[in-house]
């Protein structure tokens, strides 16, 4: 089998984890597998950079800042090919450039545009490790080093194992796998054992960290199955794959409940009883390529509001602009909340089974939650309630739709947090 | 004007010292003239790393510690481009990959096969200033990053200077220049203003430490002027070029005095009488590919010794090498001594010049000094003595020969210490 590798920053902390990845890496290459590793940074390596920059410059420049930032993974990285070296294993770190990975030239968050891994099959030719530095690529335009933004080394993850049709993309991270909560707010989650790219698209989108919506859209695209699993721990974790697309449909069922305070709610009043003032609102947001998610419009006779969120770190600039066009378009105050937050029911099927919503509904009521706005989609259903109220929110969903696991879920295991 | 500068690594040492050395750049390029700067790492940056590459392997491949650390420069000359944005100015940071710096695949102690400037030279066009990290290069044959050894930096910044044909090129480090002896052992030291490239080159051979002979050989044969100058004051420096080499022939002088303790002294005991001997032996050493220095054959009827010197760090296995044919070829016990210190004039036309040696052994004897080997080149004498007599030595030279200043010499101007 090919099988590519990404280890996150948790697990490269330190010499000592670095040393164990490096053990975990060999032990596989040595059952007969071709062996891809992708490093993230170690630790704090970026936030360090980031911290660095920052005391130079007020504002740092973008492709000056990749150039920086880059370097955490190419140290990284070299490390690992010693670490390796040490237990007697052949290995061989490439930077971004020398992987093959090719993007375009938005420094801070480029895109890739091609894979070429031709020194990457080399050196698996050869029968040796190939360790790329995640994150990175080189822009086909300019030359010049380009990272990937957030969620980076995943995506260079990913994209290798589309490039080589890999057999298997293991995300490696610091807990066991993709669970049906945060184990940190639901203790009786449990870890799923398959997800479907679908599934895992509107649970990345609704607050589940474990892996970034961009990277599960790049291996959807080209059917690239992701094992997201534990680097302190030998549990296989969970499969992300298209196994799960076909049976979704019939089987009808929640499979996890996420949930994020990362969103603001807008509310505008007195919105005139005319069709096309909802157009105008949207125009402004679309001319300023914010993103909203949730809408309803609340238009009781004495209270014709009109509400929708957006991502937190949109709520002011979207109040503003509003503002700025109120006069225009004639609609009343604007107000930002940023003290809401989301819970969503993710699973294949969600949407034609009315029962759930109406579970979600009375679960909430019966806990004293006011649900201020509902949206459903094909696999998902969301609520917006007050941010104090969220965990309750999530704990009640889980018990109630019968995804309370009778083992313990393990918290961070192996690392003793 | 094209002007080439290189800061090293204490002069990089923090934030603040980064953004006074921006401040430097941008008022050279605010006079008119076309500006290439070569960075260190910072302060301790390549230690640290070293010391990280220490704790995940015993043995580090040469490979990946160049991958390791050419990410200190990387990030050095990022943060300098940041800096110099800060201040209103407009540079662009290279790797030595994308400067065009070529080298052979020697990882660790890579030559320059190429310089191809083309991308520096279309920063220059632009009008902005051009950063590129020194001490790094890339194979031709391999395409791996590649680092240059000590001293690296300014290899990289006399390169660039040449491929550029630059005006200059100005080496800055934490000292005024290049003095006539040690400033911190003797207090009346002269900075001079003009050094020929063979004076530097024998000055740089004996000991002083402010630029490698590497550098020197690369701008002699380049024709580069190099000035060594400290990024702490506005002192114009010391002058290195051939400006001195027509001269030096007629007014024979001494222009230095430098000392190592970097040396050991290797004895041989009863050394038969047979020419053929001294020739096994030279045949041995230059198998293992170790240089010998000074060698003197103090064959007195009752001692038949044979004496020489190596560098310290080649001192036990030269001895070990030699214990080990010592039958063979047929000489008495070998004795390797770390103790010595070895003091040089250097100067042109000083062998032409027999008064010289003749002021030298009078001077040591003079305060008690016993001379064990002596030896001359055109430019230069040497002369070996127990290493806790070595200041003494170097200070009576230098005022025997005249070179003694009435000001006192500024050590580490500007930075307090």
């Amino acid at each position: 089998m090919l099988i590519v590798q990404k280890y996150g920053g948790s697990s490269l902390q330190d010499p000592g984890r670095m040393k164990q990845v490096a053990k975990r890496i060999l032990h596989l290459h040595g059952s007969g597998h071709e062996v891809v590793v992708v490093c993230s940074a170690m630790g704090d390596t970026s936030d360090e950079l980031i911290d660095l920059a920052g005391k130079v410059s007020s504002d740092p420049s973008a492709r000056e800042m990749d150039m920086l930032l880059t370097s955490g993974e190419r140290m990284s990285n070299a490390l690992m090919a010693m670490a390796i070296h040490e237990l007697e294993g052949a290995a061989f770190s490439l930077s971004g450039a020398q992987a093959g990975i090719f993007t375009d030239a938005s420094h801070g968050r480029a895109r890739i545009v091609e894979v070429v891994p031709s020194r990457v099959r080399q050196i698996l030719d050869q029968g040796a490790i190939a360790l790329v530095a995640g994150f990175q690529g080189v822009s086909r335009d300019t030359n010049d080093t380009t990272t990937l933004g957030r969620g980076g080394s995943d995506v260079t993850a990913v994209a290798l194992a589309a490039a080589l049709k890999a057999d298997i993309c293991e995300i490696y991270t610091d807990v066991d796998g993709v669970f049906s909560a945060d184990p940190r707010i639901v203790g009786s989650a449990r870890l799923l054992e398959t997800v479907s790219y679908a599934e895992m698209l509107e649970m990345s989108a609704t607050g589940a960290k474990v892996l970034m919506s961009r990277c599960v859209e790049y291996a959807r695209r080209h059917d690239v199955s992701i094992r997201v699993r534990s680097s302190f721990t030998d549990h296989p974790g969970t499969l992300v794959s298209n196994s799960m697309e076909d049976v979704s449909v019939e089987a009808s069922r929640v499979t996890g409940v996420t949930h994020t305070k990362s969103i603001a709610q807008i509310t505008l009043e007195h919105i005139p009883a005319e069709p096309s003032v909802v157009a105008h609102i949207f125009d402004v947001l679309a001319g300023a390529a914010i993103p909203i998610d949730m809408l309803q419009n609340i238009c009781a006779p004495l209270r014709p509001e009109f509400s929708f969120t957006v991502a937190s770190e949109d709520g002011q600039r979207t109040c503003a602009l509003l503002e700025e066009h109120r006069a225009r378009i004639g609609y009343g105050p604007v107000r930002c909340d940023g003290g809401v937050g989301q819970v969503s029911l993710v699973g294949a099927g969600i949407r034609s089974e009315p029962g759930i919503v109406a579970t979600l509904c009375r679960t909430l009521a019966g806990i004293g939650i006011e649900v201020q706005l509902i949206s459903a989609s094909e696999i998902r259903v969301s609520a917006l309630c007050r941010a104090d109220q969220l965990h309750a929110a999530v704990r009640a969903l889980h018990r109630s739709f019968g995804l309370d696991s009778d083992v313990p879920a393990v918290v961070y295991a192996g690392t003793g947090r």
